[in-house]
């Protein structure tokens, strides 16, 4: 398997960390996200993914899988061990909600396209680009706080006591947050979950800083 | 099972479609998005969804399940006839795409509390908001075409012959763009989905139009 990925995407990063959470190695090729107005909107990485999106996992017949949920729900199917949902049906509700509470009401809002078409076709000047940013994912992550401090299902991590796809999803949203200093006060669970998160060799390679594309 | 509703919202239409492919029925409990400011930000809604979002799956235990895609996946693992997901792994990962396309790439960019902001805090008018709504409506249509027309797997539906999750989200997403005057043009392959979709009982009952608080 290939991993097309960039360093800072944190799309990517939740593929890599649920990647190393099951112990799968496959080659990891970067596919720069900046240089050049953006190596994945050239052809080749076009015709792997007609989104221009990174992560694309590929597979050794040569077919691409695209989205981030779609690959990890692969990954979850076909190496089922250790797994990244929990047993029960409920459970694994509460798993995915936590995940594409962050993949669909957060992370789309501050994707750099998105960013791009507010100081581009809207005109906004940094501080209000920034605003924005720090807007959606600040209100994001206070829903997603209280989906975690109010359950009884949250343990040492967003669900019970081993990391789950909604790991993979929480600690590459709280890099983000951080990069762009966004407030992140009162977010005490998220930010317990995180540290332990942060504290496994699966999250810690992963990071932005530990890919080889790095800068 | 409850589910809390709103004839418009087409995430809720997404969820009424997938219980109407299997058959279950429950009682639909309309939250008004608009009305008085919106019930879903009042405290009732509150208690069972911190986004203040509908829908959500209110199981007979009192349970409240979040998330249209998580609740698809709860209904598919709960009552698994008909299949909403082909029965092999990477046919899965491309249907859970394609919803995902839509659910992370579009629906988050043109929701209601996204245009508020756009008009509210950044002080668009009218007219500016109705350019951002095409724009991320379009742009996201034509990628979800690529992957349409040029898959060997897209057949009658968005994957074979049979509806599965994905046309869940084509429709919805579809109606959406028709509201807001977005251009179709060029998208071929999926407004014959969508024709073959809308023909089937399932989706016409599931439309904005045929629900009890429909205006």
């Amino acid at each position: 398997m290939k991993l097309y990925t960039y360093w800072r995407s944190s799309a990517a990063m939740r593929v890599r960390v649920a990647l190393n959470i099951k112990g799968l190695t496959c080659d990891h090729v970067p596919v720069h996200l900046v240089r050049g107005g953006g190596e994945h909107h050239g052809p080749a990485h076009a015709a792997r993914n007609p989104q221009h999106l990174v992560p694309v996992l590929e597979l050794d017949d040569g077919r691409p899988l695209i989205q981030s949920l779609a690959i990890i729900e692969y990954l979850e199917e076909t190496h089922p061990q250790p797994p990244l949902l929990p047993a029960d049906a409920v459970g694994r509700a509460r798993v995915r909600a936590i995940a594409q509470a962050i993949a669909c009401e957060i992370h789309p809002l501050q994707n750099t396209r998105v960013l791009r078409h507010l100081t581009g076709s809207l005109g906004l000047d940094e501080e209000a680009r920034g605003a924005w940013y720090r807007h959606w994912v600040e209100v994001g992550l206070r829903t997603v706080e209280q989906l975690l401090a109010g359950s009884s299902e949250t343990g040492r991590f967003c669900h019970g006591d081993a990391p789950t796809l909604a790991d993979c999803y929480l600690v590459p949203q709280l890099y983000n947050a951080r990069r762009f200093a966004c407030d992140l006060t009162g977010l005490d669970t998220m930010l317990r979950v995180d540290a332990a998160c942060q504290a496994l060799p699966a999250f810690a390679a992963a990071a932005p800083e530990h890919q080889a594309d790095a800068e």
